[in-house]
């Protein structure tokens, strides 16, 4: 039975590129040596390095005076790298779930933290807007893709203070305006790699600010100035993501993923509109292109489980929701072939035969 | 051409691992997904990290009161965190070349370090012995091997502070008397994984030792306590890890990759000893069974380069020596085969015979 992949993270992947990247681990670039068993100072890693930077930038349209570097570890890890690196005294957040959170919580340990705004009241299920940005903050910090709940931003913010971007899902889903940021990062195992490296694309002048002494592996600068090579990197997960920004392009870029992507989420979110058993459970406009989160509509709530054992015999995989929103979340990201999302709504309408009132 | 790959890190590993890493990335445990599209909670990757920590306990012997856990990053990484959780007023470390320098510049942002023993008199070409450790040191750091020079620790040694290892390029390659051990950690890119994940061996008791408030990924107790999992791991390293326990359990566990390894360094060794064109850099009985080191002998200096494209065009990959040592290296790890050196020998003899005088 054909699986529809729509695990939240690590998730789906281009089947061309889990192919090349196979092929890799057999035999990397006809060297005869395994991709797992090369120096990462290598030209031909080098070139990979190269690759992957040179088509970040086409398809983000990142100006010259911004860094890409990629280091080890998750997004967790940049929650208390940032404040390392940039928080002197006071810095805002916005607060729109769990991964703003713990980004909160680790910054907390380096300055005072004001929260400008959060969607708590509603257990996230809207992005805030229209809050006042002070401008003696150090840095604003936002998430703009909110996976557990399903909410994404879906205008760059414009900030008088750096704007700061954990894109950790959905990096590359959709065009960004990258000079409002002052720096995007992520984990990059939803849209771009397996798990295992972060990627970081920060404007110059930022590695300026450091604002303390900091442990090498922690600054900024370190990796900026070693072009990811301050130690061993994550060659692995490094070429892959390559391998997918390759396939990217040759698809036809970020204009053409965003137009896919839209389209996927407009069919998924119609049939949830329509179908009299479910219901979305975020704002509409605010409702991610990336993580659709449903639930059973009133009256039919004691037919989540049955459900999920439909939809699972069906091929879907990893649809059932975060247990802090419950019910069902299906992830779209740019690897998830429109197949999947017609297999999901196909299920949904056969579900509703079977049970509507 | 059949390649001999003795690249310092990372490295070669067993074949059949990297076949059965190609395969799970097709497809994983006949689940119909990429190893690298699921999701790191799910059951048949709780029960990887299961057998990881069960095959290296068996492998090494770890008593029960020991910790096994696995980071993203490097040893860099450690090289800060291990002070950071541990270093209230002063630590001991030892001096045995570029990595312990460099545990020792990112120790001194938490305390007093005092280093004990250095052999950067003779350019780390010794382990420094019967050196005073006093009593009153947070811990004592030693790197065990050292990849550059080609130094190696052949005895555990007895500290009355906690003993802090970093084994990242010998761990597994012999029997280690854990007991004697607070903490091992390491990259994991020489003996059991590709690059991007650290390892960790902590006795229970340190954790309770954390001496500073520290950031959650920082902290040692937070990757114990979750049990590898508070944020996404590195998911295809460890899977790799596992696969490389596995295979070394196969063929006889550590007992039997000493007496290969100790099998493959002699005869090297002997060949290094006995070949009037080449001379060992490092001290007898200090000489790595990982990194061997060694260059041409006085009077035949001119003939490095021509020895070099000499054995790159027989199938040696990666012997050339690191640029502070100079010379040749080959790196013999776990997974190296004896044919490879069986090939460096014949390759250095044929070219004695081309050009001793």
């Amino acid at each position: 039975m054909k699986k529809h992949n729509f695990n939240a993270g690590p998730s789906i992947l281009p089947q061309e590129v889990i192919e090349r990247a196979a092929r890799a681990i057999v035999d990397f670039n006809g060297s005869g040596l395994s991709l797992l068993s090369i120096s990462h100072r290598t030209k031909d890693f080098e070139a990979v390095v190269a690759e992957a930077d040179a088509l970040f930038r086409e398809l983000l349209n990142i100006p010259d005076n911004y860094k890409i570097f990629y280091v080890g570890g998750g997004a967790s890890t940049l929650f208390y790298e940032v404040p390392a690196n940039f928080l002197a005294k006071k810095a805002g957040y916005v607060n729109t779930g769990v991964w703003s959170k713990k980004a909160i919580k680790e910054a907390k340990r380096y300055g005072e933290i004001e929260v400008l705004a959060t969607s708590e009241d509603k257990n996230f299920t809207y992005i805030p807007k229209g809050f006042a940005i002070p401008e003696d903050l150090d840095y604003l910090h936002i998430t703009t893709n909110n996976t557990i709940y399903g909410t994404e931003y879906h205008e760059d913010l414009s900030s008088p203070v750096p704007l700061v971007a954990d894109m950790s899902s959905d990096i590359l889903s959709r065009p960004v305006d990258i000079s409002k940021y002052a720096m995007i990062y992520g984990g990059a195992q939803k849209n771009l790699a397996p798990a295992g490296v972060v990627f970081a694309i920060i404007r110059e002048d930022m590695l300026d600010k450091q604002v303390r002494d900091l442990p090498s592996m922690v600054s900024f600068r370190t990796h900026v100035e070693n072009n990811s090579m301050y130690n061993t990197p994550p060659v692995f997960p490094i070429y892959v993501l390559m391998e997918t920004l390759r396939w990217l392009k040759s698809i036809g870029g970020v204009e053409e993923i965003y137009r896919r992507n839209r389209e996927k989420a407009a069919l998924l979110y119609a049939e949830i509109d329509r179908n009299p058993l479910f219901r979305g459970t975020v704002a509409k406009e605010d409702r991610s292109l990336m993580n659709i989160c449903f639930v059973m509509e009133e009256g039919y709530e004691e037919l989540a489980p049955e459900f999920l054992e439909f939809a699972k015999s069906r091929g879907m995989v990893g649809i059932k929701g975060h247990r802090l929103v419950g019910g069902f979340r299906a992830s779209c990201y740019n690897a998830l072939p429109r197949e999947s999302v017609e297999a999901l709504v196909a299920c949904m309408q056969e579900f509703e035969k079977e049970h509507a009132k």
